[in-house]
């Protein structure tokens, strides 16, 4: 069943999930709300982001949307909402923010590679989204913000990945003004891998994402894990950790079946995992 | 009275201080000595911040400069004249490098918004001064450079800032050759946010920093702290900080108003601070 | 002796070493096994650094290679022999990979700058190497990759140095894709300082090296060492830290000649240390 045909109906799942060979395409679904981090849609993307870590079937994950905005953020009708709430809402923020910050992680932590595919406006904690990606493919009509400061809500949990993807003056740039970077302009700043003509980003995502489905999955693996794990350290301790996996690595199967493949000029047989 | 009728004036205040709006706008103003930061105009730039940081009529500050010259570094006739102290001068250099080192983090830790208009040449501690505000607009004809190298003593305190601006190698390339990089090589470097046409620097900077003036004040200086705290945290450690911000933010006035005002469709009335 | 004259004899050298007045300039001399990095030639590599650590004639390193390509990483028909070894190589891998991490941090803590000249294709381990380099100076021909997930071997001591020189997403897609960066893409993305026509890169290379070569050995090697050191640190601590080496920097011959010869407008005399 294509995106488009459930963008508007009531019933509508608010994420869509199908399969394009090995790689999971995951479509935020809320045309209407212009995609917004509802409580309910952090909650099913986690909830998908679990099960693909657990299903050796797919070796990558596409994020993608439906509609002209890739994600516009947290959904501030449901934060107003719960200001009628005893405490005025802080129960529930506080909640919310827990979660949403957990699944931004879970990206992170997943043992496969995610490419995010973004066709229009990602704002906010869709900025966020775009930046917890390890790749990110974008339309040359796509553009990046952190407005929050705009509506007096400073994008604070955005920031913690936007500053971990582009130099401190532009992030700074981007919190405190809130206003627009086009696609071009993000991919100078490392925010974004390629850009493309519009209309062909889900393509060209699902391409980049295919082309890393090929590798051993074991390899990806370890080698996702441990490039977030040594930017946390020292140079001295992230060489002795990484000299550790690289060894534990060359002592996995797919390493030897892969240099033998490479010796021998031919393709190699990565195992399944 | 204008910058340009104190300039050469032997009783001229050395750092000139206005208000353009919310703006306050701190011009160094030693242009004979290419505005070096001499002990005496530290001290000035470190006061003018604190005062600037108990104001709430100010909102953001432009950091300028008198003269062809934006900064040169500290002053070395000033430096040089120590030598002939009991110590040679190793007390006051200590005190002379603490006091600027407690400048500049003053600038990251002023809770309002620092925008440097570059409108000339900015080596050593004054390229360490472009680097340590929050956002940097330059002219066209501006250049950037860490020179000490050239006189034997290493611009170890500037790289402190340019380090955490700007890609490593390019860092090293400043700091070794101590040769210029012009305004343009900057901002694709990180170190500036707008390179504009020379003479218009400063009408932007105050731009930009008028933009950002209009934001929540309260919002703004939450915002700002929490940056350069999460830039020093992993990321599991940032994103829980981050999301005990973005509560304590949802919670406050501003964020109640600005998210009204914006599902109301109307400009927001934020409080004083 | 021309490093061509060498490039196929079956006796010679695997590294080259000659003078360019104070540049000392290393040449992987591997060509016909694309200079990869085999456990003698780490063992050479980290020797020559040692002993130019400690040669006061020597001001700064250029590290060359013989041949079409720059260096290939790690030699993969010696790592495959020893998968015959009784624990299938896991002692050998484990030793050869804390060897070339040690030479690798052996150019970060020399007291000298370090230049690479990168003329050809510089991938893995030598893509690492180009990564730990101070400075590089890169052919308009050649191009950098982390290809080893193409062989089942994530190349995750290289990403340790790469990760460090480049925004997060464009490490990631060298680690996950294995593909190469061209030149001109790898200097905008910080991987190498100068980009210039190919078979000029030699004589860049060694005239940026003599460039700094010409400056105070004392100076270079006190901001060296600080550089990697306060990189490591908090603002504050990074702050405190540098005061320390400013004022001992001060203190000391060099800048007390430097910082006089530029007030009398003459050249400086550097100590020789």
């Amino acid at each position: 069943m294509p995106a488009s045909a459930l963008a508007n109906a009531a019933d509508a799942p608010i994420l869509l999930r199908e399969m394009a060979g090995p790689v999971a395409v995951l479509t935020l679904n809320r045309p209407a709300q212009r995609n917004s981090l509802s409580e309910a849609l952090i909650a099913e993307l986690h909830q998908a982001l679990a099960e693909i870590g657990a299903d050796a079937s797919v070796r990558a994950v596409v994020i993608a949307a439906s509609g002209p905005a890739f994600c516009a953020g947290h959904d501030l009708k449901e934060l107003t909402a719960r200001r009628s709430d005893a405490d005025r809402g802080r129960a529930f923020f506080a909640k919310l923010m827990n979660a949403c910050s957990a699944m931004m992680q879970a990206i992170v932590h997943l043992p496969k590679p995610v490419v995010a595919s973004v066709q229009g406006v990602a704002t906010a904690a869709g900025c966020q989204l775009v930046a917890s990606c390890d790749l990110a493919v974008a339309s040359e009509a796509a553009a990046f913000a952190t407005p929050g400061v705009d509506i007096g809500l400073f994008c604070s949990t955005p920031m913690v990945a936007l500053s971990r993807n582009v130099p401190r003056k532009q992030a700074m740039e981007m919190l405190l003004t809130g206003e627009p970077v086009p696609a071009a302009r993000a991919r100078d700043m490392g925010l974004v891998n390629q850009v493309v003509a519009h209309g062909t980003e889900h393509d060209a995502a699902i391409a980049l994402a295919q082309r890393v489905a090929r590798k051993s999955a074991h390899t990806i693996k370890l080698g996702k894990e441990a490039f977030y794990r040594q930017a946390e350290m020292s140079l001295a301790d992230a060489y002795r950790y990484a000299a550790e996996v690289m060894t534990e690595n060359m002592m996995a199967r797919d390493a030897e079946e892969g240099i033998k493949a490479f010796i021998e000029k031919r393709a190699p047989n990565w195992r399944d995992e």
